[in-house]
């Protein structure tokens, strides 16, 4: 079966795709380089494309033109003497196609997805090192800050929420559990966000919290130790959720 | 809703895990670096281990541990003079656990699937560089023959196929269609294919082609210009074909 899906369109497929090219929502996918112990998690990103491409929401990605704060040998865990940049290692993802976070626009945007990663913890923000006393990257801060004021809502997925912790003081949000366990490795994350003032709600890998007054949509992803299609499902209930918010 | 996997389960449970742990099909998963320029695919490798996920298989991953033919800068998608090995590039889809290439024991698994991306024309073979002409990686020309001697199933995605082209002469294979256009920007290597003595079959972005003798699955992921839920439902039909023969 030949599909050259670039053929002419008979006309009311042409009204069809015009009316959901104007219905599609905008959304910006912020990643942060390219591997989950330097940069965004490589599956969260793909999961939130793969959702964002069903849903037919008009995607962009954005990262950083920055120096990321180390490279890691992802076969041992350790840093390596190598630099890499934020921006290029997160085209990977982007398959070529990523913008420099310096020149998203709110106003051409419905929302902001931002994948989780070690890198939202070293590139986006310095959550890895000062923990609750992080600084978010003060363009991306004026970014949340903005899509905030503007009613738009944002998606965080697994450490990302730490974000919203410190830009939007006394949001609602999901880093998975507070009982750290095998299956939840990472729950004294929670312990933290509640001490930063925010209210931590427990929710399983598959579902999503939503902050429906700060307009905050928040999932474990790989926070959770759990098999990939269930972190791929959650996610799912994310990207659901953040585009009904849009 | 607290649901720590790991606590004790109930005996049913326990058997159930048991049987399904004699039932999973084992399956290696080959890599070829991290990112569609100079690796792996990585919406395609991805998409295979959500899918295997799902359906319960036991996935061991594996690359080669060898420097990669080139790095390339995905922004602008020219070479670098950075060196970069493909076990380690592999290691970042794999979050860590990725296995020596030559360490592989077929005895071990039941299926193998290689995902597609610039690395296979390139670290896995130097199709990128001679086509038609080009030669396998030798320990993994030796592992695809040994999986087929043995009636093992082989799940190939995008470009991969080329290998089977190579070491399975006058297999059945797709890589889509073999008319070029905007949506099938790289037809061309389908008539590759037929030269080489292979039967191409045209297929969708959504179907997979299963030579049953071969044992061969094959689905065209991005050598089609599709949006990325219709790679990943194609990389799932793939996945179940490929599980199917195992």
């Amino acid at each position: 079966m030949s599909t050259c899906w670039t053929a002419a369109p008979v006309h009311s497929q042409e009204n069809l795709q015009h009316i959901q090219g104007i219905m599609a929502k905008r959304v910006a996918v912020i990643l942060s380089g390219c591997g989950v112990y330097d940069g965004t998690e490589i599956h969260e990103a793909s999961a939130v494309l793969v959702h964002l491409s069903r849903a037919g929401a008009k995607v962009q990605m954005f990262a950083p033109d920055a120096e990321q704060m180390h490279v890691v040998n992802h076969c041992d865990g350790k840093p390596t003497t190598e630099t890499r940049n934020v921006l290029q290692e997160s085209a990977r993802i982007a398959r070529g196609e990523v913008t420099d976070l310096a020149k998203l626009d709110v106003t051409a945007f419905d929302a902001a997805i931002i994948p989780g990663g070690f890198g939202v913890a070293k590139n986006l923000s310095d959550w890895a090192v000062k923990n609750k006393d992080c600084t978010v990257q003060p363009h991306l801060e004026k970014l949340i800050k903005a899509f905030h004021k503007a009613g738009k809502p944002l998606g965080m997925l697994c450490i990302s929420p730490v974000l919203a912790a410190k830009v939007l003081p006394g949001c609602e949000l999901t880093v998975g559990q507070d009982k750290e366990c095998e299956t939840w490795p990472f729950a004294g994350t929670a312990g933290v966000l509640k001490e930063m003032g925010c209210k931590h709600v427990n929710k399983d890998v598959g579902e999503a919290h939503v902050d429906v007054k700060n307009k905050l949509v928040t999932t474990c992803a790989f926070m959770c130790n759990a098999p990939f299609h269930k972190v791929f499902d959650g996610v799912g209930v994310l990207v659901k959720e953040t585009l009904k918010l849009a």
